[in-house]
């Protein structure tokens, strides 16, 4: 490796008297200046967000953080209960399932967002899509919802408030093509649900899809904190333990995938 | 388990229509209307908090945020680097590090605090709590920074807003006055540092001592993802893997203990 | 740091052509003639076991393998079910739970068995202890079942396969000598638990109370895995997370530790 | 869902006097009685190994329980510095990196073998997979080392083991006829690597592709609490820290992805 290929970092420095993080000076600059979600847009992203972009990710970051005793919550629980000097495992386990199947759609559906901006014919692009994901039978990211029916009620707020801040607005309109696609070629109606909705405002604000997940993990973070200050107040661990035990019988065989 | 001992939940509840979070309706109360920080406070406590509580609890999570390159950085960056595919595993990995020795002194802190409190005479406990730490040789949680000296410059700033949000002050008095009886009784100057200071503002805004770690949790995820987010415009995982395995050379030996 | 103060590692060196554990060459040494127990021993001590050593560790590893829909369990099928293509991160979260609660009573009973071998009067020395959790009402690590009553059919298994092999005993005789001490105190007796008899093996066989909850770490990892493979064959995590959610019903209110 | 249609779970239940494992009581049947290596295959599986197929897992295992510091044992170590409270915690941070870049190639290179063996013409297959990675300019899984050249040492000792304990041999044979296919298509000698070598011996000793990555996940975990003795031993990992801040400056910039 070359002198002139070593890595930098352009996040944090600090000596004695002081900490600078993205160029910032965090005492003088940034505690008391920013909020939490202005900080955090500029750690990532090394700007500072307009009022449109902060008031976006509030509206992402609120949407995500609680939605009851998910797998998440579940397994932070699990975990709380095993070991409760060490909170941040608790989270830490609950954080690892802000995979592929409930949040990894986000980025799937920025990925066809950004298919359908790249293309000459947008609505060909979008038409492409529908087409590909009906004969492969395989759910398109971002649509559908196995409990909010007919449709996501996040999905009309998230828009909405997108649309009041002013964004450009070409990532809400691609979704709104891809959507209008998807209803004509499936014959029915399909939901923007929220994660694809999200993934539509996150493109709209600059970050990239590649880190949309993180942001979901961000907000998650906080919800999963919910969950443990509620089990030092009324543990529930044991019982949750009872119930699956009792739900879940032992037989005896030698299922092995043969 | 008699029937009145089962365990609710008041955190969330849903249905094919909407979301209910601490009896607030998502999507027409929540979404758009409240800021991250303060939903995390409303999530976590059930109550709305004030302005003063919403902003104290933003200094402290852009107080945290970001420290570059520490171990918990490290630990995100190695395993972002061999699971691309999993940033939740990669952000897990380095909120394992918010453990005893960085941050847990936030709530060895507060539990000073709550015992100065709670006592008649609380300059007589602050002096016993310094002589006790004193006779013992241990650090006091809170107090001492191994780079920032004399004073850790996060302080002043944190106790300066907590301030003129006009707090009722009474954690941020009981830590001065051991500020004060720990420098009589070791006869030096310890600063207060970030944790300390952070562990009166939360319990100046009713954040309960055992829930105090999360917040830190929180605030380094969000450091963390900014982390991966470089990680992925400019790697530096193997060049750090490469410096680490010529730091520490192997040698021959059956070093185990005896 | 002085140069002479380097950290090195004694664990592994490779170049092109070979790999070097522990001083031993992997591919002609260790590969096809040590098995993943006697690999595991001399990668952590640095020395061969012996074959005593050997048979008592195969021993405590088979018997912490698997428990059934334990915690660990649980949490581990919630993330594999959310996090398919990441086997790992469902392992990670698992083993996350390998705590204080359920088996850090292993070094608990580790550090007794170590007080009683280093007092003059060891007699003396285990019915002091008796009398200090007596009277502190406190749970003696290593002894009760919440379970397994009145004996822990696990513990004289171990204790026999021990001295079948002939070890010093020393662990063993000062567990023992604690059991009558305390059941003399408690007025009734409570058995010496499976986690309380491994501490005494372990020590027997020289690992260090420090590593013994790493033993129960690399044991869990194998019935995790044997979870996950189940639940590829036979799904139960969504069943798993209903019966939860019905379980746990949700209530308005707004606890907050008040 | 049905009652017909109710999970269960064939691994493990207990009670008061006994735990039984897939139909085995625990206590008369296992402890003493089978190693480590024989219980982790039973209790994945639910078949008892042959001694040719616990030959073979505990060649396997012990091949891969420690590489030095690797970025997985680089993430333990920062851990477990971080909270050595928690050693399962650090454990768990590590086993995170056994993901698609370094391990997960085992899965994919099992994949490309069943396929082979699956198709009438297995040389034809192999040609044609041999083609596919060819012409799209991507690294084939389980072929090729940056390290081990021209050949990984450990790939003909593991062939040997199991050729000497009498295995079927189909899945090694079509991961040679893959070989022969790869060299003569890309015009020289990739080598079949260690995680290519058992894939192909996992697959001989009925394994699932889908559980593989888990045999590494359990090898890696007693490796890394090897990692954690000599950290205990001897600490390094404040060593590593200030290393890597010092190779890694930190620059002013907004790299943000532009």
């Amino acid at each position: 490796m070359k002198s002139s290929d070593k890595p930098t970092t352009q996040l944090c420095t600090h000596d004695t008297e002081s900490i600078t993080v993205r160029g910032a000076d965090l005492v003088n600059d940034l505690i008391g200046e920013l909020t939490f979600t202005e900080m955090t847009y500029f750690t990532i992203t090394g700007r500072r967000p307009t009022r449109a972009q902060t008031r976006i990710l509030d509206a992402v970051l609120v949407t995500l953080m609680e939605h009851g005793l998910t797998p998440s919550a579940i397994a932070t629980r699990m975990i709380y209960g095993s070991t409760p000097e060490s909170l941040q495992a608790a989270v830490s386990a609950g954080l690892l399932a802000v995979g592929s199947v409930f949040v990894g759609t986000m980025e799937g559906c920025a990925a066809l967002i950004e298919r359908i901006l790249a293309a000459p014919d947008r609505q060909a692009a979008a038409r492409d899509i529908a087409d590909e994901y009906r004969s492969e039978r395989r759910a398109i990211p971002g649509f559908g919802h196995h409990m909010h029916k007919p449709d996501d009620p996040r999905t009309p707020k998230l828009f909405a408030i997108a649309e009041a801040e002013g964004v450009p607005g070409m990532h809400i309109d691609a979704l709104r093509t891809l959507s209008a696609a998807v209803d004509a070629r499936f014959g029915k109606h399909l939901t923007i649900n929220a994660t694809g909705a999200i993934g539509a405002l996150l493109g709209e604000i600059g970050i990239p899809a590649g880190v949309m997940r993180g942001v979901a993990v961000i907000s998650r973070s906080a919800g999963l904190v919910a969950h443990i200050a509620e089990e030092q107040r009324s543990p529930s661990m044991r019982y949750m333990w009872d119930v699956v035990e009792e739900a879940v019988p032992y037989v005896e065989g030698t299922g092995a995938g043969e």
